[in-house]
């Protein structure tokens, strides 16, 4: 894995990228703090053509992480979006130079609660500074300062990432011609909230988190963490594809076992949602990480007004919301709607009819990618990009 | 607080009884297990008639007990139905001879995990059977036997108090002229067992829950028993509440923390209603009892169709549902309903529109309250009753 320094030339096509950023100019935190030099880890893929017109920022959700496509380092599957990557894909990697970087505060190579911190040698910990979606955006930012790229083609993310895509466009208009915002809002609910303060409150009654020093004490908080992955998944999906996958069906017997074992399919699966996650995931990345996307409130930052943080903006919006998500419904995707028809701005939504849940923007939804690519498509005539090798 | 047997008269207005059941004759569980003699500790309200024909069964849900009204002994709060009791109220003590007992498998007198296993001199633990809302419904007609009592005006619960209903029309037909199952259904669904199934593993993961022998080892597992509740309690809410009452308002302060304290009011709610469930409920009474529910599905029970269960009864129905009730939503109310026309019952339907969700059935509700009292004064005509004292 290179690492590379703000200053050196960085081959952009290479898979893996970690690059140490803000070693003279601090990141700011909201929070206060003033974190450098922190390390960003991303990925890309396709290529940057000639006038670095064509990168597309892939923003990841709460525990997705760089690893768009390819075979992910850890679990050895396919990335999360890997049926949208490639040449002829909707994110044509013939056409577009796709990035993507894990988060602040993530635990797959950008500086996070499980790095080291410098000043002590040991890891961050809770001694890591609560970071904001603003935070993350700001990061992604020198990333592309490092990368040479002035503005983006597009923004896109789901869930977080469409968090991400949000206060993109609203802090650095300029720098992003299309913005894409799926199953997302511009302020986490207090429903949300809830969930999510549950799942904190997994990990942290769970002992083996040492009060947040679990990686000194060379022990892992994985039941806590298992349970709040388990509580969170179920909000991802709907009760509709619960019910068509799982319905009341029995795991591998044929009656009750009048016990506590996993009787039910859905028992089952969920069980190994839970342990599975824990392999690839830090405890308290889950933490800061939930955290910041309780913290998003886009309007607060703007005077209370959401349309304020788009007030002139440049950028064309595809707004897609599902119509099975519960966690982040129609309404709210609305409402970002509305605030960016207050300001004139160019903007299309589509609410696409959906069982899969919040999770359909990771699934095989053919009506989701159609709306992406002709939205890309789109977006792509008015910015002049070209197919590589094409008209 | 008197301790009766079979055999024994029982005053029927006093306050907190308690009763030993099925020395002679055990109860049959559908596991497989006999158990016997078994405690049931019920409340009753208002007076039995002469003719004994004014009796309703209140069935009480997942986390409620026989503290229907007055003051709840462990809370100090009134009970969970107290604004539907007394004189002249919906629950009318005038005319209406009340009946609540603790389920069997609860924490609050009824024979449970929590109780003493005669054979053993210990808690009973894990090696409780498991039981279903059979059992329970099959413990409470004991209690009717022991209570001289051959018919039931009504039995009347919301959520599992509403499975238990269900249960009793289609078990004893003949000791039901009318039943109200209420924000319930006639089985429990995938997503619920999920959510159910968060919960246990909350709790087994505490370390403090020792295999189940907590009590043996004076220990409780009230960090995942908080949590478990923590997650069910969201469910029992509508988002709508949840935006209505907390949004993301701050806790007592005016900005953020950036940190992991309770910053959002909803967090602090959250919090509190785990801290508070744990000093009145026992750990594996919540697994035993939540996995009840998961087991109910009474068109199995009745070879796969759900109006076997109900062929030929002669009982009343009144189904009511609660608009934003996403736990136990509309639909599978009128799957009652549909499963009751099609053996020509006698069934009247309502949906009630509510922001409350689950929870409206425990609430001021004065459309739910109306219904209630419309309905048992209907029933009340048809079966011959009077008011105490009235015409």
């Amino acid at each position: 894995m290179p690492t590379s320094h703000d200053s050196s030339a960085e081959p952009v096509s290479a898979p893996d990228h970690k690059v140490v950023l803000g070693a003279d100019r601090p990141l700011r935190l909201d929070c206060g703090v003033e974190l450098g030099p922190f390390t960003v880890a991303y990925q890309t893929y396709g290529e940057l053509n000639a006038d670095r017109s064509n990168a597309i920022m892939i923003c990841h959700a709460l525990t997705g992480d760089h690893f768009v496509a390819g075979v992910h380092p850890v679990t050895g599957k396919p990335g999360w979006w890997h049926e949208l990557v490639g040449p002829g894909c909707v994110l044509d990697t013939d056409r577009y130079f796709l990035i993507c970087a894990n988060v602040l505060g993530g635990c797959m190579g950008t500086t996070g609660p499980k790095e080291i911190n410098a000043a002590t040698g040991l890891p961050w910990g809770l001694g890591f500074p609560v970071i904001t979606i603003g935070d993350m955006v700001q990061a992604q930012a020198r990333l592309l300062d490092h990368l040479g790229i002035d503005q983006l083609f597009c923004v896109i993310g789901g869930s977080m990432g469409g968090m991400q895509v949000l206060e993109w466009a609203a802090s650095y208009p300029e720098r992003v011609f299309a913005a894409v915002p799926i199953a997302t809002a511009a302020r986490h609910s207090a429903q949300n909230i809830a969930f999510h303060e549950v799942g904190r409150q997994a990990i942290i009654a769970d002992p083996d988190w040492c009060g947040g020093d679990y990686l000194l004490q060379e022990k892992r908080p994985h039941r806590g963490l298992a349970v709040a992955r388990m509580a969170a998944h179920i909000t991802y999906l709907s009760e509709a594809a619960l019910h068509r996958k799982f319905g009341r069906n029995l795991q591998d017997r044929k009656a009750f076992t009048y016990g506590f074992d996993a009787d039910f399919q859905v028992e089952s699966y969920l069980r190994y949602q839970g342990s599975t996650f824990v392999e690839r995931f830090d405890a308290n990345s889950y933490l800061y990480i939930t955290r910041a996307m309780d913290y998003f409130d886009l309007a607060a930052e703007h005077g209370g007004v959401l349309a304020n943080a788009f007030r002139g903006t440049p950028t064309r919006f595809c707004i897609i919301s599902f119509t099975s998500d519960w966690l982040f419904p129609t309404p709210e995707s609305r409402a970002i709607v509305h605030a960016l028809n207050a300001v004139a701005a160019n903007v299309s939504f589509v609410e696409l009819v959906s069982d899969k849940g919040h999770d359909a923007f990771l699934l095989d939804e053919p009506a989701f990618h159609a709306t992406l690519s002709g939205f890309l498509d789109g977006a792509g005539y008015h910015r002049g990009l070209r197919r590589r090798g094409g008209p």
